[in-house]
């Protein structure tokens, strides 16, 4: 095929797609290290705090997601997540995100009469994500900011990604972060219409480009409380959670703000795991308590705090300091845990110490035996290094009081990094990215 | 031997041991409701908030301490604890109780001189606690409460019980609470010399005859931080426990002195389950966190708050109610849980529900095979039924999401009740009672 066989060859599908209103787009997983966890409105999901994450990249971790506008005699909208039709009408808050993305859509082509009509047409939808289900993350956040975003795309929606956002968080809270690569802040909002409830992007993906994450999935078949109904006996029960939406959040989030900025990676991991912490002890104040973490999540944590405690001098955290600006110099932290509602650690940590701390977390936490080393390492399969300094190790196991788990107490560890926002991978049909075959049915189906 | 010949035998050493300054009493565990957590001055032992707690019977947990003033040329001051001599330089609590009550019996005898002069004869003190360390249960509070009884009795102070109990909070900050039986405060104060800061009977062992205690021993042999670090970590970098002390215990108090005066067994099961979370949260609140309960002390939660669930409609916590009185109607709470600073659950129950709770735990958390049922079990041995009821088994199964434990994941269960404050055992020298032999050394090595 010569060069302009193959330029046309590729014009001719977005030639002809054009008539066909679809939009393909990706989006990312992130990860709390300043915690949402409680609603002033549950309807509208307005937040009892802001709250800041980071994006991951979609490389390792993403839903992907197809939407089209079909002919007005089609039957209704349809969804399809995982391969699977789910029903629309089951989901208030999904319902609530197709309103809002049509009734905006509306108001476009009322405005401007040459838009051409989708606003009334049916949908079709087409969901997947990349991660297993059995790795405990909650693809909600992925899935409503994937939705959001095509949606948004599709219907050429005058609105800033900010803005946008407000979509993805009237589908599920910590969607709206999701909108954004990097840092992302959701600020909470004054308004009782959520007009000012929305993500808004705190630092690029480019900003700290060595920042690492990594996802220890704790085995643990359990389920405890779901985070919508947990956060609302919370709010309903807890008597501490008042002090950290009224006076802790606010100051945190100016901490960690000023930390990203400066890239002061002491000053983050002391808020990050301070704050995950906290998250977890309000689920406990709770009434009957809640509980996330289970002991394996505990043994990571005193491993993480003795590994620090290998390099930093022991300081109050941050905290305690109340207002004052991160330190000038550095205090050596390695690397910051957290955690979300379920037993999994999320490490974030330099890149530098990647190989290190991979190393001390097979140590302590070995691999199942029949492990497909590829599949339980993945990203980091190739970087990992078995050997480890037996002097740290010493030092460890005498500060951390347990022995090596057994084999298996992990399932995987999910190796990744800072990653950019949601993707448009196509407009327009593009049968080799479209999750929708031509007849408007998964393409996985057809 | 006749009625008189008796009589004179008894009195006969009780005559003779007059002429020695001796004194051996017994004095019980007790176990927090609203619990102690943080001092505001760690010298004097003066805690950043008021607690509540209920004192064990001695028939089953008990320190017994006898204390002997020796002739002045003897060595110094000599303790042995459990057969064992102590070091009393090494412990400065132990010294500043040693030197309050020498303090205040020299100035007895400076405004009496008809008083022997005890207070500068050097001291001879055997202790003995009658429950196994392994068991896990702090021997601090029964062993300081068991001395400062003995030394008050021994030398006669001029210091009414609550007055006494500042002694023991010197040596052990809840030991005050030991002072007494029944239902029993320790009032914070305000002073900044203490003089405020001690222990008030809230309510004596006979007035809720019917309340018992079930000791769940967890099997576990890390140890965390120990309580004085602990709690001094949580008073420098949690955010939360502010709010805690200036706030949420003091409504608590109140509200918990209430339900125990009108026996209002709904309202203490709330707060003392409430309380017990909140204390665990502000210690995950700390920086680095503070774990104390492991995946069997919440299994134990949640199957204490499913079998309550089988009896009461879900309600708020008292707490979300604010300042108003008990419910008037029974709520239907059957058993309480509260755990201290380790992984052993206490569970505070109507002697009604005692055979059914036993079994229920039986049945998720069988004994360890080889286990002599007597020592298991203890008091509960006797009563104890294992038939359960299998369909509240299933309905249980069916809310805890888990499978019976492996047996042995309890190492035994103590089963006691609501018991009274220090007995004194004997005054003088008696032979069959005394920890010391005659020649002042413990009677055990004699």
């Amino acid at each position: 095929m010569t060069t302009a066989a193959h330029a046309a060859h590729a014009a001719a599908p977005a030639a002809a797609a054009a008539a066909v209103h679809e939009v393909t787009c990706s989006a990312p997983v992130n990860i709390a290290v300043i915690k949402y966890w409680g609603k002033r409105d549950t309807a509208l999901v307005l937040p009892t705090n802001s709250s800041l994450s980071v994006t991951l990249s979609q490389d390792h971790l993403r839903s992907t997601t197809t939407v089209r506008c079909v002919a007005a005699d089609e039957a209704g909208d349809r969804l399809w997540l995982n391969g699977k039709e789910e029903s629309i009408a089951a989901s208030k808050r999904l319902r609530n995100v197709l309103a809002d993305a049509r009734r905006l859509r509306r108001a476009a082509e009322a405005a401007d009469p040459a838009l051409p009509a989708l606003a009334e047409l049916p949908l079709r939808i087409c969901s997947v994500n990349n991660f297993p289900t059995a790795a405990g993350l909650a693809s909600s956040a992925s899935g409503f900011a994937c939705l959001t975003y095509a949606l948004h795309t599709l219907y050429s929606l005058p609105l800033s990604v900010s803005e946008a956002s407000r979509l993805a968080r009237v589908g599920s809270g910590s969607a709206c972060r999701s909108l954004f690569g990097g840092f992302v802040a959701w600020e909470m909002g004054q308004r009782d219409d959520g007009a000012d409830s929305m993500a808004v992007q705190v630092a690029s993906e480019t900003h700290w480009p060595d920042m690492e994450a990594l996802i220890l999935v704790v085995s643990d078949a359990r389920k405890d409380t779901g985070s919508t109904e947990g956060m609302q006996q919370t709010v309903e029960t807890s008597t501490l959670l008042r002090e950290r939406i009224a006076s802790v959040v606010p100051r945190r989030m100016r901490q960690m703000t000023a930390a990203i900025h400066a890239r002061d990676f002491d000053s983050f991991a002391e808020l990050t795991m301070a704050d995950s912490n906290q998250f977890h002890a309000v689920c406990l104040d709770t009434y009957p308590p809640i509980f996330y973490m289970n002991d394996i999540s505990r043994a990571i944590i005193r491993l993480v705090t003795a590994y620090n405690r290998l390099f930093i001098k022991p300081v109050a955290a941050a905290d305690a300091a109340g207002d004052s600006a991160p330190a000038a110099t550095s205090r050596g932290y390695r690397a910051a845990y957290t955690y979300d509602a379920g037993p999994n650690a999320v490490l974030y940590l330099p890149r530098e110490h990647v190989t290190e701390v991979l190393g001390l977390v097979n140590h302590f936490f070995p691999p199942p035996a029949a492990a497909d080393h590829a599949e339980y390492f993945g990203r980091a399969a190739s970087a990992f290094l078995p050997a480890v300094d037996p002097a740290k190790v010493a030092a460890l196991a005498a500060q951390i009081g347990f022995a090596p788990f057994p084999a298996g107490s992990l399932q995987r560890i999910i190796s990744t990094h800072v990653g950019d926002g949601p993707r448009v991978l196509a407009r327009g049909h593009v049968e080799s990215v479209s999750l929708l075959s031509a007849t408007g049915l998964p393409a996985s189906l057809a």
